[in-house]
């Protein structure tokens, strides 16, 4: 498979390379960034987003940084620019959790520049094989020929070259198994659209963009052999946050005896979070149901939208939570916690 | 209620004004039409669309070309000119439908164009009457404070006055009762954020617009006591075709425990048909999906898209078929039958 390195060093050694995924599918752009602004803009304004690629970077980006910063204020410098980075996204997890680790690293080899690049590598390693061993227990459950629907965008470009919820069909697709993907548009964002349909048909998957109320007519038609997705947070009994949209599959899945996959690294199920209940919920812009993209407003200025990012979707409804660590079953509340007892 | 007179006639008694719903929501804007060419044209570019909107279009539309007719040549010009209105979408049944009813009355009353008016009045007043039976039939069902969820466009500028889905929480409001109208956008074409967020709220409806992916959410929540649907054909077993999505939301409404409603004239109910595997499903074209209302493309060019008008909600998945001789329960192979029985 042609992977897309989208996170990179620059051939300098000292910039950062990244694909500029606010251009997708239009342009394939990619941006040299130097300074800690140009690191800043690129997370704040989505140029990179997924959160797994936003750790990935920001270890990048502390190590392209710290090339510059005088001996004698290195950890000074090194802190202060991390701490700025955080404050891009702040609610981000895999952002502070990669800057953390920055840091720790920089303290502990004195400011080791070379300790420091092995650390970014090594983040973006592990990522890599956290993605390819969720796609290997995700590959073993698909047959050749297999219609696998997903919803918006846990692809290469959220992570690290497999991604999580694609994963399988691309190194299914590597290894000549041929699938048909059907992606759904995923509103109001339509990562599915703009990201997910680019990295399939990219990869050589035969693709079929759908909008989000098409999923049942397809899976009524029996297209659809197998349901994907990623997720944001899992909580202990298997209740599974995930982008908009994603629980209405499920139902849907359910309804028409279709296997529904969460798939994701142990690093988003929530050891403290007992159930779907206990995530919140961010409502986000009306304007993105309203205006974004559009060449005029779809909607009456004065109607309220109703704009939640994510839904949970119910444990009763999912078939399988596929990890690094294998697939895990129902009853979820053994099943999670025994990943745990592994440890 | 302040009604929309969508269609209706000129002060000079000899044009047709009507209300261009391509420009909603941004602006609602009036044309005066006088010509054959505008009147088609009209149709074509969706300026009037709901099938029962331009049955009652075309009927105005004969009445004012007639005006201009020499005596000599009246009926062969009526029927040329019908004809020609007939070319612009061919397969909307109710525009036939009046068309042929106008050309009868023309032939009947050897040109009359006073008798023609009353027809085309008649054709109106007719719609307004049904509207409002179905209307009637669905308050009965609704209590001070329910959520409505609906799909798509059925409300009064696809019909008359009320509308047929949106015509209960309408007519409520009228008589002071307050309900909460969730409205999905429908992908691709958006006739929930653009017709029937911009119809309900101006009605005075406390209006939320939502994304098709959300109806789940807001289920879940509590928040919808009820689902209301139009229609475009009903099987004889109860399986019913409307615009794409409306079996999802049926799927998601059983699973929530919540009843969905589809409501539509007897008239939509097909007695050839027996069940919705003898539904046909219009494909239409891909670019709905991937550029229609964007600044640019939101997929890659070479993508698939999978873009089916319509699907059909099985009648398992139906609480009641609400029309205007009364609201038709399961088993539906005899509630349908009993309703062409009474005739």
């Amino acid at each position: 498979m042609e992977t897309v390195d989208h996170v990179r060093l620059g051939e300098d050694g000292r910039s950062l390379v990244i694909l500029d995924q606010t251009r997708l599918p239009g342009a394939e752009v990619y941006l040299t960034l130097r300074t800690r602004e140009e690191c800043w803009e690129a997370i704040k304004e989505l140029r990179i987003r997924g959160a797994p690629a936003i750790g990935i970077f920001a270890g990048f980006a502390m190590y392209v940084l710290c090339l510059n910063y005088p001996r004698e204020d290195f950890l000074r410098r090194f802190r202060e620019d991390a701490e700025y980075l955080n404050s891009s996204r702040p609610t981000a997890v895999n952002l502070s959790w990669a800057l953390d680790r920055m840091c720790r690293c920089a303290e502990e080899s004195g400011g080791d520049t070379e300790a420091l690049r092995r650390e970014c590598q090594a983040i973006l390693e592990e990522d890599i094989a956290m993605c390819r061993a969720i796609s290997e227990y995700g590959l073993s459950l698909l047959h050749e020929g297999d219609g696998v629907l997903t919803h918006c965008n846990a692809g290469p470009i959220a992570t690290s070259r497999y991604g999580t919820a694609i994963g399988p069909l691309l190194l299914g697709t590597e290894r000549g198994m041929r699938f048909r993907a059907f992606c759904d548009e995923t509103r109001p964002l339509l990562q599915g659209a703009r990201l997910t349909s680019w990295e399939l048909s990219r990869a050589g998957v035969d693709t079929t963009l759908i909008c989000d109320n098409m999923a049942s007519v397809v899976m009524r038609q029996g297209w659809v052999q197998c349901c994907f997705v990623g997720c944001d947070r899992v909580a202990m009994n298997g209740d599974a946050a995930n982008k908009i949209g994603t629980a209405g599959v499920a139902i849907l899945a359910k309804h028409y005896g279709i296997p529904f996959y969460v798939l994701g690294p142990t690093s988003t199920i929530d050891r403290n979070c007992p159930d779907g209940d206990h995530i919140p919920v961010e409502l986000r812009d009306p304007e993105e149901i309203r205006s974004k993209w559009y060449r005029e407003p779809m909607a009456p200025a004065g109607v309220k939208c109703y704009n939640p990012a994510f839904d949970v979707t119910d444990h009763s409804l999912i078939t399988g939570i596929i990890t690094e660590k294998g697939i895990c079953r129902p009853p979820y509340t053994e099943s999670l916690a025994a990943l745990f007892r592994k440890d």
